[in-house]
């Protein structure tokens, strides 16, 4: 019903690893991830990968927004402490939009509320108009 | 037969994205992704998120071949280009290597051999021995 | 009459490129800087590194303040916009303190009160007192 | 004699701290510092933000040098270890180059060779022609 949220859905990565885009809209984003076993490291954390790959999409998801064609040059991830329990929830804030470039900072949240990770993302935007339901 | 190559078999999220690790040893580790469906976004590319995952597991290898937990504490990737070919591997070189912090160069490159993306990382060394067959 | 300030003013290359602090305490600071010509760079816009500069002396003096040595491991600073008007400000905030690492936002704004620049760093926390008079 | 050696020298900001170009080309240059008390911070040890502007000059002058306008758009910084000796050398190497994005590479070595910081950034190509004597 939502042909801006269908179009992400199309994200096969984020399927295969269970995220799931709660809010979208021009410049920001908000997605989910209920975290299981796939999703940890050979000592049974919650793996850095899964993280990133979670801010990531809340990334793409609020630079894509806009209807133009924006693809990440750079994201910088910092670990700030293992995640508790078992939802992690990204959200994604625009910093800065220009024509060819804007920059977004995303922060990773577990269920207590306390910051797990954050990142921080530039992209490029192409220009090109997106169609969601192409 | 090799405990430490057994060791990163079970890191769970590498497993579920289809990630092998061909070569590690103290300070430098290879790994490799063949690209599947899974590992592209809504747009049919190669997902920034599965190049993420691959250099940061080849990043995690090379740092706790050494022996003792290191733990991630920040990593910066740039996406080059959109990789050609069917396989991407990570090759993890260690920058330096301190008593409580060390850094990591990984590069990720395509089947033609160029550099799709590079990923900055440092990690806390927390000086716990590792338990290969534990 | 502020032992903290004071300390923070042996900064020499602060100094040198005329950073002022305005404002410290534990986990976030506030520090100036008036552009002149030795700011500037080839082309004459205000040098991306006197941005970094200015980031990095209020990243500094935030995580210094709990009054044990912080040295920082990593920066990543993303330029959004050449900056309008005479004075920068950077305000650093804590993202997150543990036993032995911190991590550090910092904003660069300008005279209009927009970003031009947003910084995000890591400490070692070493764990040995400052003496502020020393 | 140099037009685009002179060009760089016009940088104000590394006048101001002393900083000099040694090599520069397309997709690469090399920089030197001589460190003075004016680079140092409030405990006496060679400033991070010394050590940035150091490379950030080395990186600006290997993506001008191909003659169209670069700005930086990010930078990520590596502090590995404090510099031993008095001169501080940055090294910019290419690692990609696009129509309107380029990544370099910049190590910062001491006298004895060892790294110090390693740098990571990125700049967008405006396309404008760089008028060396202008």
């Amino acid at each position: 019903m939502d042909p801006m949220k269908d179009f992400f859905r199309r994200d096969a990565l984020a399927a295969h690893l269970g995220i799931e885009l709660l809010e979208v809209a021009p410049g920001r984003a908000v997605a989910q991830l209920a975290v299981r076993d796939c999703h940890r490291n050979s000592v049974g954390l919650v793996h850095g990968a899964a993280m990133f790959a979670l801010a990531d999409f809340a990334f793409a998801a609020a630079s894509n927004a806009h209807g133009t064609v924006a693809v990440a040059l750079n994201a910088n991830i910092c670990f700030l402490r293992p995640p508790a329990g078992g939802t992690l929830t990204a959200s994604a804030s625009e910093v800065s939009l220009g024509r060819t470039v804007a920059t977004y900072a995303i922060d990773v949240t577990d269920d207590s509320g306390r910051k797990a990770a954050v990142f921080q993302g530039m992209v490029f935007r192409k220009g090109d108009a997106i169609n969601w339901t192409g």
